[in-house]
């Protein structure tokens, strides 16, 4: 089990007491069979003195695991209080080279190439200053050095003792990638096959020749996707002549795909900026805000639009106002998200343009029609008179079918020209379709109520 | 490289007539050096009858791998197909048991019996069925009973023996489990362990004693917090006794997470089955229909509401309609929504409800007030007139403060309740923020205007 039950607001108190009354061997033996990230859920919570105390009481290897598992913002405040050698040899040190890049990638651009001198293994910094120059977000910047390799030409005797050597320096051996000469990627060496055939076999001759790999350069999204398809837990990276650089495991990959998930989510729900309800209240209203001020910012037009088409000459017309916006807003929003999450999961085959326009024709046309003829009749029991209730029929139909094909174009264009689709859904979408479902409104309603 | 740039509609039409002339050979050699999920992505595209003839193409392995990857209807249509047996052995035998056991779950209630009946290995039958016990959605419903696992008792040396005879039948070895005479879970051997320490010493000396595990009846979205949380690439499962049932791999977590995320989006946009892009215009349609029309209720009850009040007194309160509905929609859907992520990812500490509330009447406050600011001074100088801007503000204001502690109540009153809180962001928050929003205004109205 894990040590989850130990997180509770009286527990924080007992430490920060220990912490502030220099109780260290207490502290020392309260987390000693904590685990890193539970660690450092504890220290998100603490003030950076006793954050530092509480991390400088424990072994190197495990305050730089709490450190890479803290919120970006905590441990942004305490590299603050560190030395950069400080950085370089209790933090880095200790670290694989993909974590190791991350935390220095936060850091100032200055800040960066002094911690970078002061990494005593020479190696590790070499490393380190090569995963740096790939892109944010491409594999590249996902992937670590650290990984388990041997010759196609070794028996497989020599490669149990090459594999001793290497996973000294490593954690976790997930897999044995097979390299020729010039480090050329040729497959995988399954850890059966070495616990079952004899020592004295080739590699050649044993060795899993088909292995699904990806390019420095491959976005990250991508990866995931890849990852996800092929039910990867570890997959190679190589370069343009398939020489193996390094490895992405599952872990990092997940995260990629929680953030994703949540930025689209955030985005359809009118969040413009990567906020946790933990935040405080200023950082809150500011990534809020934005989507409140377009959202009203359309109001203001849509109001023109009512104004433009002189209410005051049929104020019954108001009563529907509403219902247009709302019913184009929902439409249009669930045609968008629909698109983004098909692209999102697009592989192989793909869809044209056209044959995905003609199918959100059809569906706004089925909606349409169904919910026009709802509203005719229930606008005519409820008495506003067949003018009003013919024109809601025929705006609502109009309002959805634009809707659906609205809702699907924009994001469709959006990701045409390399921007995120998913910004499309939303308020957004919804904003848009409120202004052109009221103009299509009182169109009808001046040609039929006139 | 993986093999998708294979998937493209030439291809699908090469193999359909290769499959139509009985070209079989030609068939075998172009699918051979495919990947099982790329074959899917085919098959998924093929007729009942071609798939089935493709499949039979292939080694039984190579089939069931394919088919463990097809879309959920494409399975059923295809093992409507099959008769048990075959199902049983062509299929369910060469399968994981986690895979095989979610294959046979789909199946309809009476051939379920029939086909683990027809499972020739006993050992597998009984696996098979008691892993379809577990409920849906469980840490047992996820699991496979396939795992590498040691006697604390051993040494090293018999480890290695009995590992090799076990991984006979294991795809990949993630980790290698240390139980006692009882099979209770005691913690990990790693495999570096396992390769650098000499064959003599035993398993006790050397193991892992803390292990992060889950119970069988744990929530599958709560297992994968935890693997994200601890970095997991497998995490046993145990009963509550802490004997060692079973293991989850992080691939089936990684569909748990964006099948969950997935869901929360949907929802957000208003799309109430589980649907994709690729499905046709009488589902996609079933799926949105629902929310549209509880859009079209709220839109019904807002006119009522105007109705009620009466606008043909005051026509041009009409003008701000739209813009008093979409904030407080907006508003509403952001709170709901941050919500919603919180309680995702909340493990340890937990922040009261009342602090949650306090916090975002906090935001609703400053960002009411800014928008009320805004919507006085645009709506003055767009010539409304002194009561209506002041009538637009203060009930802008409400409506924003209102919408936030009502975006942040309900998703947090269905979790308490055992309902999933995302149900509450999108069009339900949305539609209900209208009508109550429309209230404020109208009631600010009829006090300042009259």
């Amino acid at each position: 089990m894990s040590n989850e039950e130990k997180l509770t607001p009286a527990f924080l108190e007992y430490l920060e007491e220990c912490l502030l009354q220099d109780r260290m061997g207490e502290v020392a033996q309260v987390v000693e069979d904590m685990h890193p990230a539970d660690i450092a859920e504890v220290i998100d919570r603490l003030d950076v003195t006793l954050a530092r105390k509480l991390l400088d009481a424990m072994p190197n290897a495990l305050s730089a695991d709490v450190i890479v598992e803290l919120d970006d913002e905590v441990r942004y405040d305490l590299f603050e209080e560190y030395s950069a050698t400080e950085i370089a040899e209790k933090v880095i040190g200790e670290l694989d080279s993909d974590d190791a890049a991350d935390l220095i990638s936060e850091l100032p651009e200055d800040r960066i190439q002094e911690v970078l001198g002061k990494i005593t293994d020479d190696t590790q910094a070499q490393e380190i200053a090569e995963l740096l120059t790939h892109e944010e977000d491409t594999a590249g910047s996902l992937m670590a050095k650290e990984l388990v390799k041997v010759n196609q030409n070794w028996k497989l005797m020599r490669c149990v003792r090459e594999m001793r050597r290497q996973a000294e320096d490593i954690e976790h051996v997930h897999t044995v990638y097979v390299v020729d000469d010039e480090n050329v990627l040729l497959g995988t060496l399954s850890l059966k096959k070495l616990l079952t055939t004899s020592t004295r076999t080739a590699v050649s001759e044993v060795f899993e020749p088909s292995v699904v790999s990806v390019r420095t350069d491959t976005d990250a999204e991508e990866v995931a996707r890849i990852m996800r398809k092929y039910d990867l837990v570890v997959i190679p990276v190589v370069n343009e002549d398939n020489q193996l650089m390094g490895r992405i495991t599952i872990d990092d990959v997940v995260d990629v795909i929680t953030e994703e998930a949540g930025r689209d989510y955030q985005m359809a729900s009118g969040l413009t900026q990567d906020v946790e309800a933990t935040d405080d209240v200023v950082m809150l209203t500011k990534a809020r805000l934005p989507w409140v001020l377009i959202g009203m910012i359309g109001g203001v037009l849509s109001s023109r639009v009512i104004d433009f088409f002189d209410i005051t000459q049929f104020p019954e017309m108001a009563l529907f106002i509403p219902l247009i916006a709302a019913t184009g807003g929902n439409v249009g929003v669930q045609s968008a998200a629909l698109v983004v999450q098909s692209l999102a999961s697009e592989g192989g085959f793909k869809d044209s343009l056209m044959s995905k326009l003609v199918k959100d024709f059809g569906v706004g046309l089925l909606t349409g029609v169904i919910c026009a003829t709802v509203i005719f009749l229930v606008s005519f029991a409820l008495g506003s008179g067949y003018n009003l209730a013919i024109t809601v029929s025929i705006a609502l139909l109009s309002v959805i079918v634009f809707a659906a094909l609205f809702g699907t174009f924009i994001p469709l264009m959006l990701h045409k020209v390399n921007v995120d689709p998913a910004v499309a859904v939303g308020p957004f979408i919804t904003t848009t379709n409120d202004i052109i479902g009221l103009f299509i409104y009182f169109g009808v309603g001046r040609v039929i109520m006139m």
